[in-house]
């Protein structure tokens, strides 16, 4: 068990990102009265759908391009083009995210950035926006030196892995704040778990299992690229090394 | 700056996680009636207390024991229970802040369990739990055989950073929860983000910081005991190995 082979697990993995992403758009769709792009509270569901699709399950899959046996022969850059694209993409679905809460607040009179949830969800999004530029500049660029890449690489790496943890809060954190929001009254209220507040936990469990996993297979190392280590992590052929600091 | 010698960290960790119990007692003091233990508002508040400074910070100490130079040497049985008994204190802290929100929502005739903080948390503490009892069962007593506390060590060591992730997101999510609760009314409102509030928020960010601290500093190779692979996890001579399995 403990051998599982890689692919197995991505397919598994494949599986329960996109159970989150139906939970989530379930959610909305069954129990919040679905989507519009109008700035009510149709709006507003887009915030969940695109953060869970973004930050989460794209932002997994970028993590995880590295960990394919194909992307440890042959030129890297395609696979480097392959991480950053998605990583990209996870960023925009949640740029995207943060305009539906942004507008929603604004036309219903709803000051921004107050809770602990918007804090820790903005700073997970800052830090991923320095954590895209910093790897497209020294990872993707040409002119960055070998002795840079080496140096950011294990900073990359460790950030890389810290920002999905803290998406993975801020999801957690969201999705209980907006229950009670939502389940306030009578039969509906919170604390006598309707269906729908079971629904919601379950997509807070799952969101929080796929971002272990991730993280998990991300921790492995018999998934790393055998010379993870080594500082040929750039497209110019690498100097040697005096020391390796 | 790479090259943080672990000492100097560990003096800032401290502080850190000191900050983390000062803040959340001086929250709970200050702005939430003080602590009793009367089945009252103040009773309550010992639960975020005592699941701050024991599922975060004496669980992070415990965490981080091996990485202590000291311990790379000479016989590693004082070592293993002195992680053994900081992680027991740092249950035995969560289970009395457990009892003391259970006693909190019974004698107030609130439901238990219904929100995903309450479930995120519980699953937590049920890790958390399984994870001491394996530990104590193969690498504390001594009838366990070497091949089975090298095939399960690496199992304790994921579920050792997962559990502290879990804690953290757990903390925040009901950071977050309480001041919703407790900031309602007129000029105190949440959203207003009163002088409370950006307090409460910051210990979240603290705690956060913390942990992904901790998660950094066991993550680090060149903190990690250089025999970290070994199989000789075991107070017995270890055995040879045919294969690695």
């Amino acid at each position: 068990m403990l051998d599982l082979p890689f692919l197995p697990f991505c397919v598994l993995l494949g599986g329960l990102g996109f159970m989150c992403v139906a939970f989530v758009s379930a959610w909305c769709q069954r129990w919040r009265g679905g989507f519009a792009v109008d700035g009510s509270a149709q709006m507003f569901n887009w915030h969940p759908v695109l953060m869970v699709t973004g930050m989460v399950v794209l932002y997994g899959a970028a993590a995880l391009v590295y960990r394919l046996p194909p992307t440890w022969r042959g030129p890297k850059l395609p696979w480097k083009v392959l991480h950053g694209a998605l990583a990209l993409a996870a960023f925009g679905l949640a740029v995207l995210g943060l305009a539906a809460v942004f507008r929603f607040h604004n036309d219903h009179g709803t000051p921004n950035m107050y809770s602990l949830h918007s804090w820790l969800g903005l700073v997970t999004v800052l830090l991923f926006s320095c954590q895209w530029l910093a790897g497209f500049s020294a990872f993707l660029l040409p002119w960055a030196p070998g002795w840079l890449r080496a140096l950011y690489k294990p900073v990359h790496i460790f950030f890389g892995s810290t920002i999905l943890m803290l998406s993975v809060a801020s999801c957690i954190s969201g999705i209980n704040e907006k229950l009670f929001f939502s389940l306030k009254n009578g039969t509906t209220e919170y604390k006598l778990l309707p269906a729908e507040a079971v629904f919601a936990n379950t997509l807070g469990l799952l969101i929080l299992l796929f971002g272990v996993l991730v993280l998990g297979a991300l921790a492995r190392p018999s998934w790393k690229r055998p010379d993870a280590d080594s500082p040929d992590s750039c497209q110019v052929p690498a100097p040697l090394w005096g020391s390796a600091g």
